[in-house]
């Protein structure tokens, strides 16, 4: 594509799409353009955003046409970053009328000026010694109120059964009984502690919240303490935190990203952004290495095909940044990996929470249900054989069913 | 109200409502609460959410209720920041189904944590000299691209109509040709010029731009270049980068909050987050001196009963907070002041960009009928009497209608 311009797609309507996207493509840019004398005309076309493509749906039956609009802005309109580009090219016009913001296609010479992932798959690979499987994370049964002790001995439970990863409640602000930095240094010596014993090394997310511009520090401070890795609200803090944490050379752990709020703007067909750009592309480019999304299973799930479409855009090999894992979240539980595994393949990682302390043996013998579980997918074992070897997993399909 | 207790009031639907409602006190506070055994009730109760109030509103075909419910979390659960707090009332609940956040209503304790407008209505007033009447904003024609001369001639023609704030365009952060700080100080040279001439002071709002962890920074060094008015895209940034502005005391101007964005939340009557608490009662807490919004008039506006709710909440007395102008925007030319004021009242401030540069006359032109027309509507005087002595107003009045 042209190096030098962004191609951004809507979804709107209007009686004239077409005189709607050269609408867009002047008011988003230069603001106005019959009106301007020719000489300025000149100065101002590079500026100038222009409608490439409109794409008819279906009409409607107030008479307007309801479809796909494609505006190519020039990068130069923008510093590379989110805020710049999302003010940009949907700010105000976020608030005319039914439009959707869908999809951003970058040039390399933009998306390169953004860090993307520090650590990516590859990155979190090595950090867990997990290879060619999906990785497993667990999450705190509740973390709000709950007593240090607890919480300690929530952690080493989850852990003893084979985890990869272990995160925070995303709600974990008001964490005086168990604060931040003491925490992290309190599931560290209990992580290697259970390392000790089993041999797997797991990582623990540790919540980074706090006043805003105090933020970076406080990652640097986790690292001291000892972290693995940070859960971070992208959302609830703005995507350019992310950007500039994932910038910073001394935060040298992975960033999960939580999509706390997401909700507020992707599920309306008329309104807001999509999720395969808001939670896949954007997110990749922040710099996030792990990226938790809806599930596309369950009662209230993401639907299927922007779940797959969000992942395939975290995992995009044309992009020249680092990938993200994708992490499928909510209503997971072992029965579901088969599913998992053939909707998002080698490369995410199976979160659950009440899938694992729901187990009827407890959240240890619920990570070892997934364990077993993950190893039958990828041997192409059905899980009713893995079964057979794994008292766990049987309790687990006895409880949720799956085979 | 209870000072340990906050409210919060969603829109959404379900079979049975009082079951949702009770689904999310608990499912956004302690997790879970039947199976958590006696002793532990005790310890975590603390933070336990309720439901407070279920008002259906309709039923639907699905069978569902639609309607209201209220949920009362405990102030304790929140550190006291917006990111806390959204994330800790509306994160995951947002991805949960058709559900919109409406409001919040705030104990004083709770509150008075936040800083609030740093000058608020009365600060501002006395900053333009501005007393007894509605102030007037206008909007560059265009910045992005635009010579830096081009944006000193504008300038100087917008402020020797007699307005009392200039602001740069929400979209201009690629500011190569006229670099923020560079226009701070030519700006406020030209300011100085026309008071000279003119008796009358006009603050300009600079777009402050930046990576966020430098924007507290770059603020002060607007402070120090002379800064009159900062314009920050705050939802692009996040709620807690306003806050931290407002919170910082070598920050000592005051700061306009653009809408950019927002209609990513608002719009939709199943999702997202409700206008008088977004860009009222949010920004209001986190700091913002001036709220801008969309106006009720015009061909694609924000509904009036929303738009009166927002302006309301910024002026509620019964907040302790400082209270922000509302800035009722787009859309608005001369012959709308007498609207605007009956509906907005003497503490707003009137914005125009088309409405101002497209006068026949000129933007100082255009200013001038501006300032003729709120100085009627204080005095009680049609437009059509005050037209007979103001050239500028009578072509204004010719060119857009009003009386």
């Amino acid at each position: 594509m042209n190096q030098d311009r962004i191609l951004v797609t809507y979804l709107t309507q209007a009686k004239d799409l077409r005189k709607k996207a050269e609408g867009i493509a002047v008011g988003m840019t230069v603001g106005s353009w019959t009106d301007v004398p020719a000489a300025k005309q000149e100065e101002l076309r590079p500026y100038l955003g222009e409608a490439v493509d409109v794409t008819p749906l279906s009409m409607l039956e107030s008479g307007e046409t309801r479809g796909f609009v494609t505006i190519s802005y020039p990068t130069r309109n923008f510093t590379p970053d989110i805020p710049s580009l999302l003010t940009g090219i949907f700010g105000k016009l976020s608030m005319d009328g039914k439009i959707k913001l869908v999809d951003i296609q970058f040039p390399d010479s933009f998306s390169s000026l953004f860090p993307g992932p520090k650590y990516g798959i590859e990155g979190i690979r090595e950090a867990t010694r997990g290879y060619d499987r999906p990785l497993l994370m667990s999450i705190f049964k509740s973390c709000l109120g709950m007593p240090f002790d607890d919480l300690k001995t929530q952690f080493r439970a989850q852990a003893l059964g084979g985890l990869d990863l272990v995160k925070d409640d995303e709600i974990f602000f008001a964490d005086d009984k168990a604060p931040f930095l003491t925490r992290i240094q309190a599931f560290g010596e209990i992580a290697r502690d259970v390392e000790q014993s089993t041999g797997k090394r797991v990582l623990y997310a540790a919540n980074l919240t706090g006043p805003v511009h105090q933020l970076i520090d406080r990652a640097k401070q986790a690292v001291e303490a000892g972290a693995d890795c940070l859960l971070f609200n992208v959302l609830a803090f703005g995507f350019d935190v992310l950007h500039r944490l994932a910038a910073d050379p001394d935060v040298t752990v992975p960033i999960m990203a939580h999509p706390a709020l997401a909700g507020a703007f992707y599920p309306s067909p008329d309104y807001g952004i999509a999720t395969p750009l808001l939670l896949g592309k954007l997110m990749r480019l922040a710099g996030a290495d792990l990226v938790l999304f809806p599930s596309p299973y369950g009662n209230v799930a993401l639907d299927k095909t922007e779940a797959l479409q969000l992942s395939q855009n975290l995992l995009d090999p044309s992009v020249t940044l680092k990938r993200p894992f994708p992490v499928p979240s909510a209503g997971i539980h072992p029965g579901l990996v088969p599913q998992l595994f053939a909707d998002f393949g080698v490369d995410q990682v199976v979160n659950a929470g009440g899938g694992i302390h729901g187990h009827p043996g407890g959240a240890t013998a619920g990570a070892k249900a997934f364990v077993d579980a993950i190893a039958a997918s990828v041997q192409g074992r059905t899980l009713a054989e893995a079964a057979q070897d794994s008292e766990e997993l049987s309790l687990a399909l006895a409880k949720w069913g799956g085979k």
